[in-house]
């Protein structure tokens, strides 16, 4: 808790949710309300966060970006699986996790999560992981705007090895995926976990790159995007892919699934829904459309850069 | 396969979804359309069933019936837990389930389920099991709907013994359960499972009293409110209603959640889907308001009859 290292990752994840919540709220012309939380004495898990959310903005439909810092007594089995000897220690779990629909469907959808997670071994030193990562979720395929963002994911690791971009855009691809439909959730970007490597310093340091490469990896397409004319098909199409994002949350992402299995801060968790979904039985967009062409062409885990 | 238990079941549940999607039809004056899928050779369960789906209708904005009958080499652990006696045996499974949406905010969402388990040792009799059970959705609270559906529900298992519906009332209330908003999904009705008491011939008598329970149960309820006016409020608010009927059935609902991350049918499984929903954050409806009321008074677990 008095650790520097926590106080200074702490820092940079407040940082980076007023830096990044600044920035959509500069090109959507509204700004984000904030909800600060804490969590109330006695309950298993500790700690405090803020949720900044804006809906029904300009250009952002609905857009959610909470900061989160908890503190347990006992790290969760899955945490331990392979580190028998950190069974029971207490552990402080910290991140930023955001997800942004924009209304205008020719612009894509956006989540991005950096998070560190420290167990707490007595007497011991403390033991860092992190975690992350970046993906885009279009609606309509356009192979400039998923060069754009995977070059900067792959540019954001660099520094780190040459390994880091394709071995976390496989992850990322494996991670974003709808078994129940054979379908990835998007055009991917990059996902990581149980990270630490070269020490603290360059382990976090990676964390920085990813979380700082965020904005100018979708700002520009943001740019490009927003003021395309769209009408009632391009808003179906919307919202018919909004609920497989519904689908993919609800059933296959661990943090969301078990979060809200196990008693997690619903609204925080939720804040990633899309504002509005649809559902309809069988739909199939019609061969050579862009509806079609975006499953066919770009929902296919390729490699962009 | 040809028993002719099997085959009176499976007569009797067509037979139901028949009648059901008949009555529904009636009062929307449009027709379902019919979806007849089979397995294919070789994958794990063989079967065949009849998706029965209505779209965009005149009282109904999206109504899902499905028929389904398969067959397995071997049953599911979950279901041998209580009965080593059957680990290892095939096993046959048919039901009828359906979910159905109206598009008036007035008028409740329902839903169904009625199905049979065999299990199949080898060198000895098949075992039997029935479940299922009927629970209403309301987006605005009508004591006097509750009381009916409630009735109903009550009437149809009287003759199956007194401790029926007081049980089955119970288990629906704590199936049904948002755990992570701490709210039941609606004002419950009935469930159960695992159900063979008197014998095959009563039990199957106490199915098909469920089933057949159910157009009396909800149609007189869609007389009452089709065509109640509604406006703007009343449609944002079945929105972010329906928005927690997603959440329970892709998060808790254990048909739905492992039937689709065991490789089921996801069209057949996500009939359930309501056509539209919507999110927001934290959002309360104003004390006093009717939209209030629905959690306040109906949304409580209480007894209605």
């Amino acid at each position: 808790m008095n650790d520097s290292r926590t106080e200074e990752v702490r820092g940079w994840l407040t940082g980076l949710q007023r830096r990044i919540t600044d920035g959509i709220a500069a090109v959507d012309g509204h700004a984000f309300r904030a909800d600060a939380w804490r969590k109330a004495p006695g309950e298993p898990l500790q700690g405090d966060g803020v949720t900044m959310i804006l809906e029904e903005g300009g250009v952002f439909e609905r857009a959610g970006c909470g900061f989160s810092h908890v503190r347990g007594p006992k790290l969760p089995p899955s945490a331990t699986q392979h580190r028998p000897e950190l069974v029971g220690a207490a552990f402080e779990a910290m991140g930023v996790s955001l997800v942004f629909h924009p209304r205008n469907p020719y612009t894509p959808t956006v989540h991005l999560n950096v998070r560190m997670l420290a167990a707490l071994p007595q007497g011991a030193e403390p033991v860092y992981w992190f975690g992350g990562g970046m993906d885009l979720t279009p609606y309509y395929g356009f192979e400039e705007d998923a060069v754009h963002f995977h070059t900067l994911c792959r540019d954001a690791l660099v520094p780190f090895g040459a390994d880091k971009y394709p071995r976390f855009k496989k992850w990322c691809d494996e991670y974003f995926f709808l078994k129940h439909r054979n379908e990835p959730r998007g055009i991917g970007g990059i996902f990581f976990d149980d990270h630490f490597e070269g020490g603290f310093d360059t382990s976090f340091a990676m964390l920085r790159a990813v979380g700082d490469a965020f904005l100018p990896a979708y700002l520009p397409i943001v740019a490009r995007r927003k003021d395309t004319p769209w009408g009632e098909r391009e808003r179906a199409h919307q919202l018919l892919r909004r609920g497989r994002y519904v689908e993919f949350n609800l059933v296959w992402d661990r943090g969301t699934h078990f979060g809200l299995q196990s008693g997690g801060r619903t609204e925080s968790i939720l804040m990633s829904m899309p504002p509005h979904a649809r559902w309809a039985y069988d739909h199939q967009p019609a061969p050579g459309t862009p509806e079609a062409e975006l499953t066919e062409r770009f929902l296919t885990g390729k490699d962009w850069v």
